[in-house]
């Protein structure tokens, strides 16, 4: 049976579902941030999914991708599956500017998180909810 | 015209071409890390490519992960998509181990590459041209 590692859920603002994914907004304001959950039991590598999950599942990260750099003006948008920490399969889908903080370097797994404000956050979450009609 | 950015190439051993996707070997030893270039013209995000090339991506993905996964008898495969310092499409597929000395931290961008001793090079990219059949 489905169900998303707590851990996972951890630091995270539900933002909607899509076909296969469930998506979240990382509470991080330094960079515009989303987790994509496939909801299939048991997953922690891209292979194990079959054919069609596969096909579902990029055309879930270039809607996210299309999406978020459009919302942000970002330029760059960053994808990654690692799951070193907690292997259920989620990816990472994050807006990067030549001006973050961070730049060129990868955000995941960087310390120092600085949280959202209500107002901030529910106005992303609400944006998103709208822009990522499937 | 499709070409591949130089600075894409330096560093890294040619191993293939799958129907989408050149493969090559980063020359890294510290982890076993192949990188992807899908053939296409003036593409940086995934979302550019037609339905039909995002299928092939995501196969081609999946292939190189089971494959270096099984190879090298990894914990884990790292998939990331960043293109913040060369903007052309590639993908890092990185075997990843709990002994490793960058676990559970990204390795992408990760400073001082040991490089491959020549047998060790050979011997990875021949088992890894003969493993990778499409």
């Amino acid at each position: 049976m489905f169900s998303i590692d707590e851990r996972l859920e951890k630091g995270k603002f539900f933002i909607t579902n899509l076909p296969l994914c469930r998506v979240f907004l990382q509470d991080d304001s330094r960079f515009p941030w989303l987790v994509l959950v496939p909801c299939l039991p048991d997953v922690t590598e891209i292979y194990q999914l079959e054919t069609k999950a596969q096909n579902a599942l990029i055309e879930e990260i270039s809607l996210i991708s299309k999406v978020l750099q459009h919302y942000t003006k970002s330029d760059k948008i960053n994808v990654a599956a690692f799951g070193n920490v907690v292997s259920q399969l989620h990816i990472h889908i994050v807006a990067r500017f030549k001006t973050d903080l961070a730049w060129p370097d990868p955000v995941i797994g960087l310390k120092g998180a600085v949280l959202y404000g209500a107002e901030q956050r529910d106005k992303m979450i609400g944006d998103l909810k709208r822009l990522l009609v499937f």
